[in-house]
């Protein structure tokens, strides 16, 4: 810890936020950089090059995967970009900076998730390019929301540039983590508790931590909500409610898969939202409700119910599931997150714990559980083969051999997380990267030209009031 | 009328708006009793089971229901909660209520629908279990429309725990009466406007006129928009106006019913927006547009076509619906509305008499003598038997006939609205449900932590320069 | 020039913005006139036609074209009423005019459309009617989005009744346009670059040019944004961005068409943020980033996409497409729009210019080279036939002729464009349509009931200061 401490120190210079140089010189290195990888390394796939025509023999056109996987992936899509740009627009003076760096590094992180997720995934080894379809862009979309909740703990205290090395290296992190758990373990995670949110979520918590700012409460005036910033949190908040059911079953297996996937994640979300409510009120003086609550807790089922979305978990277990993580999450809000920034220096402006970190947890541990659980009874034979992907040399694979598979998986996914959270974080202090003094956290004009509102009127005439007193 | 009106009296005892007992209570009590519910009778349906693998035979994976419905369902899940919850953002100090309620009852109202519904139309007798897949999830969310609608009416006037209240015995008398049109008299109704529209809209006027506020002008102050709410609900107004090809034609026939359902809602729904704009403008003051009727009359054309959305409608058919339901709409706003809450003591805040009780009637009414006026020439032979479902026990039914069967369920829909409004708005009468006085109405400091915006110091300058004044 | 500048001169009388006559008049006779067409004209197609269930023989529903191109269809129908509607809310007191009225003309539009498109289209010679499915309903979509970037142009400076004509000619320009590029010359235009937004764009500005505000610096306070309003424009830009590609694909060929047409617009859109974040950044005092060009640069990708989208354009030349049109763009806005403004006499609101008309013109040249570099080796024959249409009188085309007949396609967009524009805007410059002054443009009180605000207090504050210190 001491060294740790005087790492810190040694990082904790003069802020200067200019980043006229250093932000032009990422996106536009980078993005040639993808251009050339881009052209050595990718290609349509079979589904999307002009020669299905001749190679789909007697199939129809609508059972090209399009068709499967378009819908969906729209809707986790407007989630990525929409739905985490909108929920971290809830800061009064940081509107700007959620949704507008969210959709930054997202662009980013799509290209990159591409290029990694596809060395590890869709490498044809005929000719060593990478073939893409419709299902590697989902999977670009989830690589990238794991970068995308990690910015969730750091809103308002980055750089842009400090976010794109963030992207670059979280997506990295992620693709060989998705290839140890998915390929190595042969875990299944159709709707990434482990893969996506657990990760996600400690990779942006240990980030924080080695960020630490002890002086933050200097910008607290501005770490707050105001009335129409919380009404444009919750168009993020519903449409990533709304539309999670398509994100845990976008990948699941065609046919009855993905129709339990939506199943199962729509009866966890429903239970959680009456939870929450429950708990907001119960925790607060006169049973008055907490929008934070309601904006974030309400999401906590959907991630609790991503690795076993596509299995048997029934609906009442869906139920209970989201019962539990709505009780789960909103205390989290209420007594974790205050604990967790005066007693273990870890900042976490959207509560991204007690959203992600906490219930991705939950859902693996579910998943868990209900593959040992899995039978020829429940699933029929060739459905649990579906399901479980028992197939080549994992054929001989059993339900409660599986289960164990994915507890490991989980704890692969804990230690990506928290070990390249420290790892990135430290590169992250480096005194290069034009992130904000304390007293300019959570405030767009670091970062951004604000127009001149009538509100900012106001101070003038408080000020005007004050002259007159003196005059009088 | 004298009983009613002592029976008001005795309930009008002082409010407390404190709901940190009742709404935890009834949020989790609830959710229990769900979960107990769905343990016993739900199950998945062949197609989102894992059996599908070896039940579905030489069907492609392709031809699971989900594939024909579920873009569909979750055009009309973004209706529910973002074009409902935004569309009642409009109040300038109610918009956490507007959206935050709104997502409340309906995750809780999908849950009870499905139950609900499932006893009267999927239970299989079998083995006694309700089998759920991608069309019940569709029907609960047109269910918990119609609870919707009635929130809309007393939008500001009553506390969360009588929204749940309402959307317990909403939920019940809808699948009472949609089993009593659908099944019994064998009406159709793809898009609801009997079903849905009419009774949600005389549900929740029923309701209003019991829970009548005569002192309501003293919460006048907030019973109006401000600039930025009137956008807001332009995001609850544009999803709604989009999605509803997909509301009417989310349950219609595959194929050529699904199709046709798309066609003439989109025709009926363009033709509104030109009337609404005309009349708008022609009852104003210097010609200036009203934006509550843009809000709201432009979805009135949706509502009216709901019921004869997947018969032969034809394409000027539907402009012709369109058309007139702008026109008529309009002059609601304009013209009943104040009739109703001055003579009438309904006090109507979101005006949905204009937007689903009027339109859903006409509605009916077109679906009867379109449904009256079908033929083979028009239909073919096999298109009328699919389109008006003349099978088993209705195979020998007549078009002329199925007209008259349209009209009774009519008549169905408004006695279920206006008698069960009355019973239920008994209910809420009662002094246990935390409502808000009447000067609180439409604020949402009753119910929720509002944050302290800039705007809230305006009053404290009014205040200071008042000081001044008196100083000087 | 002279002529024209005295016909200007001519025109500019006293502005009267009441349009309480003219507004109905217009909106109630043009819908009546669509009602009427409609009967003579319109009719269901074989696929939304009830016979459907007779006439498709061994087709399996699901193979009905509605669910190849419905989820594509929404996407788009987003794309036009919330997508451009919110783009256009970032004026701080227009945003009811900017989302209000672009729903007002696309709804008029798509009634038009589905006329004049299917004289040329889809006219059925055999009983001389226009039968609609929806393909039909994309293609009206795309048309109105022509005229909505014209509107892009005029944001603020014009009456509701004068978009009404621009839409009427807009369309009917538009219709006959499309009929030459796709069937007379037989160019390829799957996006739409030069049919929609290089000829959106040029009638946008010429029109622009016609009605020329001199004096337009007075209402200058208004031409600007707010903090909100420019979250409220994020809302448009994020769901145009998101659903580009289905924009894009939705009237690609099916399979493998749709879905390549979906990845290369995808990746070239992923690309433009990233330029755009770097140039604006780059051209601004001390780094900081400006609104503007992130809610409008980052969608010019998708715009140079257009026409080349459903090639095989490859993945790697979709980065650099989009890797251009980011740095072109914004560089628009920093140079070229000032420079119009001030030199050409143009005055273009939204920087259509810079959005829609120049990367348009680059995708049509993008087109043009891609398809005259089009072979057997890379389509396979059957899919050279298919992407680009080698049928029939066009069987014996080869792909460098192809080329060509894009490139004079190009040219067809420009001419209609910049005539049409000139023509139209003649007769918008008439003193009878109730445009607005020049110190009433920018504000919706022109044309809108605008509610009181808290900040309307503001000025009545400063206002009783300045009395008080006259008092003191």
């Amino acid at each position: 810890m001491g060294g740790v401490q005087s790492f810190r120190e040694m990082c904790d210079r003069t802020k200067n936020t200019n980043i006229r140089l250093s932000l032009p010189a990422v996106c536009v290195v980078w993005e040639i950089a993808m251009i050339i990888l881009f052209g050595v390394f990718i290609r349509y796939n079979w589904e999307s090059d002009a020669h299905w025509a001749e190679s789909k023999h007697n199939l129809s056109d609508i059972e090209n995967d399009f068709y499967y996987r378009y819908p969906s992936f729209q809707d986790v899509h407007v989630m990525i970009f929409v739905g985490f740009g909108f929920l971290m627009t809830f800061l009064k003076r940081y509107s700007f900076g959620g949704v507008g760096f969210n959709f930054l590094i997202a662009a980013f992180g799509i290209q990159w998730a591409l290029l990694m997720q596809g060395w590890f995934g869709s490498l044809d080894y005929s000719d060593g390019k990478i073939k893409v379809g419709v299902e590697n862009f989902i999977n670009a979309d989830f690589c990238v929301a794991g970068c995308l909740i990690a910015y969730g703990a750091l809103l308002g205290k980055v750089s842009p540039v400090q976010l794109l090395v963030l992207t670059l290296f979280g997506v990295t992190l992620y693709a060989v983590e998705e290839h140890i758990i998915i390929k190595i373990i042969h875990a299944r995670d159709a709707g990434g508790s482990m893969v996506i949110h657990t990760f996600g979520g400690y990779y942006g918590l240990a980030i924080s931590w080695m960020l630490y700012r002890p002086n933050l409460d200097q910008s607290s005036r501005l770490q707050g909500s105001k009335y129409h910033s919380d009404v444009f949190a919750m168009i993020g908040t519903l449409f990533l409610w709304m539309f999670w059911p398509s994100f845990n079953s976008a990948i699941a297996g065609h046919g009855d898969g993905q129709h339990r996937a939506f199943i199962n994640t729509y009866l966890s979300l429903a239970a959680t939202v009456l939870t929450t409510f429950a708990l907001s009120s119960l925790f607060q003086k006169h049973g008055k409700l907490d929008m934070v609550h309601i904006q974030n807790s309400t999401l906590a089922g959907g991630v609790a119910v991503g690795t076993a979305a596509e299995f048997m978990l029934t609906p009442y277990g869906s139920l209970i599931v989201g019962f539990c993580c709505g009780v789960l999450s909103t205390l989290g809000y209420v007594f974790i997150t205050p604990f967790l920034e005066k007693h273990m220096k870890i900042q976490d402006t959207c509560g991204i714990h007690n959203l992600h970190a906490m219930p991705g947890f939950l859902g693996g541990v579910v998943g868990a559980i209900t593959a040992a659980a899995a039978s020829d009874t429940v699933y029929s034979h060739e459905g649990l083969v579906n399901t479980f992907d028992f197939k080549d040399e994992f054929k001989d694979m059993v339900p409660t051999v599986q289960g164990g598979h994915q507890a490991g998986a989980l704890c692969v996914a804990l230690i990506f997380g928290i070990g390249g959270g420290i790892l990135v974080g430290a590169v992250l202090r480096l005194p290069i990267w034009g992130d904000p003094a304390d007293d300019n956290c959570f405030d767009d004009e670091a970062y951004w030209e604000v127009p001149d509102d009538e509100e900012n009127i106001i101070p003038n005439i408080q000020y005007n009031n004050h002259m007159q007193n003196k005059d009088v």
